[in-house]
Parts: structure tokens; C-alpha cells; sequence
């Protein structure tokens, strides 16, 4: 269950130990077109071929395993055996995604042997709905509504004593999302920056607390959709996006939250640049486009952004001395019958 | 030069010392859904993301390399230097082929510092001849049939004092291209057996030389374009394919060879099994797709072949004891505006 501290270090380093026999140690790659093009070394951290098709997976195994712990150190040994053969007694997990944390979140449960349950606006695109199935979560339909989601969530956390797993503001998912960062500075020790995308906050605020403390001078660069305007509210020093939350108008669904978290926003104003790569969905395709032509990579746009922010006039304009940079290609779960291009 | 004996263990060892600084070990990848659906341990070698986006990079470097290494050494030390600054006045490499063995030897000639001219029918689409620029080679225009390439390839060799590189039935092609079974033995020592695609059987000859040498019991499959009809050439110990040499009406441009080489040949006879995979354009789409959708790894359809067959009824009916496959993605050059579904 979250820690109400801030997650640190040690949390991360617990959580790589809990979830690495499960989730992928995901490659790093290089291209020297891409250098040469950049005038940079890039080092991709391929998130893409994690479990489920996305970085997600770290951060919910994270949870639903720190969850099991707990429940099962309070049971006799006779409830833990039933938990494991997934009795619909013991408790189990709920979310409202339907994106790459609902599909984790159910991987993650059938992982440790807990109950999911994600909960779905009916008009769901029926794969996103099949995805989610195939991982063996229960799928509970509402309306189309953030507010019949979010009361839905919690009629059947309360009915069925559910706990429910946040996508982002939660500190196990934060820390499980910080084992990135570990990886990556193991794989590429030499590193002056990461780019990182982000959403509501729970893989940039994890991925900056693991290499700030790592490595004390590397700078961690967000990478946003156009329109989130985190840099005017790092800038500033306070939460300045309108309310109610809402979502951008980019094809990049995995980074269309506006709104940094509550956990995440005071981790990201500390230990994030102030700088922040704002990509369009023109950027993002040519983004797309290397990955799938040159690297053989399938990634999806919030990926693509990472890439193109490294292709970016802006990063070109910065201190030349920063040679070696993290791209985290956070995930490949796009639809390839429709490829935006 | 191509040596006149048939490929040994051995030159495939020396070739891999060879071209080690410059290609990728490429990773081995698992899925568990794909395990599950075919109830065997398949290991997806992924020369997807080799250089140049397919396992060509491997022999056309090998050949390159051993011509470059013949020819220092029988010239003066002012000599090499001005070669490794690519004077013209030294000599060079020539092919026609438009596709992954054109755009590989443009990449290795370049890598050590050769020439490279390239035998391109007039009508050959500008993607492909932009990839053979990018990598520095010439283009010499030919009429577009199969007469006139050769032709042409020949006069360009004469002329200029290049030297053929055929795609596959030239000895240090094959052995460059057995590295492949070296590292896939290494990264997966358990297997019981190996499917390979094939056209004119460069890759599967120096694969099964190999494997074969390394581990007598394993067992070396052919996956191939339907039409081909190898497994009746194979059954009948002689080579049954009509003449004149045609290509196959398939989707993967990378095995439509209907021929087996002269050197390749004899070495498929003696090492590969006689149960021939022949997938159709639909089967190689479904394991297009699955790569594309559940590995996240862009493949061409010669690679999708190779899953189809592993995923086939026909490996379903066989052996169940042999569990662990080694799957040969052998690339990833495909048109991603123009994907086959």
C-alpha cells in the first residue's frame, strides 16, 4: 500500500527486486544514422518490448505485489494457498484505464495471483476491451464519462473490497516506474540527460528520483504533448492548468493527461529541468516514422515524442558538452491496421 | 576471395572475429503467448536490427573485408592509406541487387573504406535507390531485366576492376551469414532445432554449416515461399526446378529465389531436413502482424514466414519433444506507408 513519505532510492532498489523476475530487462539501443543526425549519442531504452507492451507493467507489479505481501503476512497459510489459485474471496485490484495501465494492471494481478477489475466505458474500442480480457481481468462497463468512471471505480472498490490502483499518483507505481532509471544507468553509465514523456508524472517523477540519486549532475528533460504547458508551471513553481483536468487533443494517448499529479508535481518542480520539449503530432510521426524505418522498433506516439524531442532544434540549440542521452521509448502499443502516416 | 572448398566451422569463426567490431549480436527475444499458442519455446533471432535492417550486413561484410585484407597486403603501405580514404584508383565491389544484399554491401564497402557500385534497373523505386546512396555506393543504371543486370554488372566490373559479390552462392557470403547460428547458439544453447528462411540459401547453408558442426542433433528446417517446391528437389536428391531461374509470386521480396545456389545447394542436401516449411502470402502477413502487434518488431515478410511456419500446423504435428525452435527474423526491411494488410 503507498507509503504516504515521498519514495526514495531504497524504495526503488525493492521494487527492482520484486517485480525483475517477472517484467523484461529491456534492451538499450543505439543507431549511428541517428548520432551522426543529432551530432549526440542517443541511448534508446526500448520500454516498447516490456510485458504488455509498455513501461506500465513495472510500476502496477510494483503495487499489486507490495499489496499481496501485506495481505498475505495478515492471513493464516490457508487463505494464502486459496489466494493463489485465485479464489474470488480474497481481495484483488480495480482501475478505470483502458490505456496501457489497464493492461498492466491486469497482467500484473494475474501475475501474483489477485483479482482485477477494470472498469470500461461502453463505447470502448472492442480490442482495447479484448486486451484487457486477455490478461484475465473481469471488465465492468460504464458510461463515457470521467465522473461514471471514477464513481464506478469506487462503488466496486467499496462493494467487493477492492483496492484501487491509480495510473500515476501512487507510490508504489512510482517507485516500480524508477527501476527504469536503475536499467538504464547500468546499461549507459555515461549518461549527461534523459528524455522522458510524460503524463500525469508517475515515469518521469520515478526515473528522477532513481538517476538523481544515481547520479547527482544528470539533467532529466520532460517531454510533453503540446498544449500541457508544463514549463510555465515549473517556471513559475505552482500548478498553473486550468480546472477542471483535462485531456490534450494529440494522438499520443498515453501522454494526454494535462495535469501533473499530486505526489508527482513536487518531485518534477525539484528535479526536473525547467526546459520542456513540447511535441505536436507532426513530430511526433517523424518520431514514429525512425523508429519503425530504421531501428525496426514499433513504438507508439508518446515514444515518437521522446524520439523526436532528441531530433528537436531545441535540443540541438542546448550545451554541446551534453553528449550521451536516455531516450525512453515508453511503449509500442499502437494500433498498426491504423498507423497515423 | 572465395575460397574454392566447401565453408568449415572454422571460416564461419574467422568471419564472426571478422565483422564483430562492426555488426550487432543481435538479441534473442521470447514471448510467452506466442510459447503457449504453439506449445514449444520459440527464440526469435532478431536480425531485424541488424545493420542495415537484415542479416545481409553479415556476409557482404565478411566477403568485403577478406578482398580488403587480400589487397593490402599485396600492395605498399601508401597504398592502404590512400584505400582507406576511398581513392578512386583502388579497386572496388559491384552487385545488382536492388534489395538487403545491394544496401549491405554499400554498408560494408563503406565500412572498410572500398568502392561500391551498384547494378540498378532504371525502374527501380526511388526508396530503394535512396538506401543504397545513403550508404555511399554508386548507382549504374540498367535496363530492368534480369539479362541486362548481369550484363551491365559485368561490363562495371571489367571496366573498373570491381569485383562481383554475389548475394549467396559465394563461399565467404555463407560463412559471413553462419555467424548467425554461432551467436544464436550461444544465446540459446538448448535448441533442438532451427527454421531458416530461404531463396538462394546464402543464409541457410552457412546457418546449417554451423549449427550443425556445433551441435550434430540439431535440426535445420527450410521455411520458404510457396512455389519454391524445395522439399521435392530435397526428397529427390537433384535439383527438379525449372529453367531458366524465375522468382516467386510472393510478397516477400527477400526469398523469392526459386533456385537454390550451385554452392548452397550440396549443403542444404547433406544438412537440412527434408520437411520443407512453404507458407503463402497470407500466413506471412499473420506473422507480420504478430511480431508487429505482440513483439513490438518491425519485420519484412520473409521474417514473417518464419513465424508462420513455427506457428504452423504442420511444426504443430511434429515431434512434440522438440521444444526449444530458434526462429530466424532475418529482417526488417519492409515499406511502412505500404504495409501488406
Amino acid at each position: 500500500m503507498a507509503a504516504p513519505a515521498r519514495v526514495t532510492l531504497a524504495d526503488i532498489y525493492r521494487a527492482h527486486e520484486r517485480i525483475l523476475p517477472y517484467i523484461h530487462m529491456t534492451p538499450v539501443f543505439t543507431n549511428s544514422t541517428f548520432d551522426k543526425r543529432i551530432g549526440r549519442n542517443a541511448f534508446f531504452k526500448a520500454e516498447n518490448l516490456q510485458k504488455t507492451g509498455s513501461f506500465k507493467a513495472r510500476g502496477a507489479l510494483n503495487a499489486v505485489s507490495n499489496l499481496r505481501d501485506t495481505y498475505i503476512s495478515a492471513r493464516p497459510v490457508s487463505t494464502v494457498i486459496a489466494l493463489k489459485e485465485r479464489n474470488p474471496d480474497v481481495p484483488g485490484v480495480v482501475t478505470h484505464s483502458t490505456g496501457n495501465h489497464g493492461q498492466a494492471l491486469a497482467w500484473a494481478a494475474k501475475t501474483v495471483g489477485l483479482r482485477c477489475a477494470v472498469i470500461v466505458p461502453h463505447d470502448t474500442p472492442q480490442v482495447k476491451k479484448d486486451a484487457i480480457s486477455s490478461y484475465g481481468a473481469e471488465l465492468v462497463l460504464c458510461e463515457p464519462t470521467p465522473q461514471s468512471r471514477q464513481e464506478t471505480c469506487d462503488k466496486i472498490a467499496k462493494e467487493q473490497g477492492l483496492e484501487f490502483i491509480p495510473p500515476f499518483d501512487y507510490n508504489d507505481v512510482i517507485a516500480g516506474q524508477g527501476t527504469i532509471a536503475m536499467e538504464l544507468l547500468k546499461q549507459a553509465p555515461d549518461l549527461d540527460a534523459i528524455l522522458v514523456p510524460v503524463s500525469g508524472g508517475g515515469m518521469s517523477s520515478g526515473i528522477a528520483i532513481a538517476a538523481k540519486a544515481i547520479k547527482p549532475g544528470i539533467k532529466i528533460y520532460l517531454v510533453e504533448a503540446e498544449g500541457k504547458m508544463c514549463e510555465k508551471s515549473l517556471r513559475a513553481g505552482e500548478r498553473l492548468w486550468p480546472n477542471p483536468p483535462r485531456f490534450l487533443n494529440t494522438i499520443a494517448d498515453g501522454i494526454r493527461m494535462q495535469h501533473l499529479g499530486h505526489l508527482t508535481w513536487p518531485i518534477l518542480l525539484e528535479l526536473a529541468e525547467k526546459d520542456v520539449f513540447s511535441l505536436n503530432d507532426e513530430d511526433m510521426i517523424k518520431g514514429m516514422k525512425f523508429a519503425f524505418q530504421r531501428m525496426k522498433l514499433v513504438i507508439e506516439a508518446a515514444s515518437g515524442a521522446a524520439v523526436a524531442a532528441a531530433m528537436s532544434d531545441k535540443l540541438a540549440g542546448m550545451d554541446k558538452e551534453m553528449k550521451n542521452i536516455g531516450v525512453i521509448l515508453c511503449g509500442g502499443n499502437v494500433d498498426i491496421e491504423k498507423l497515423p502516416w
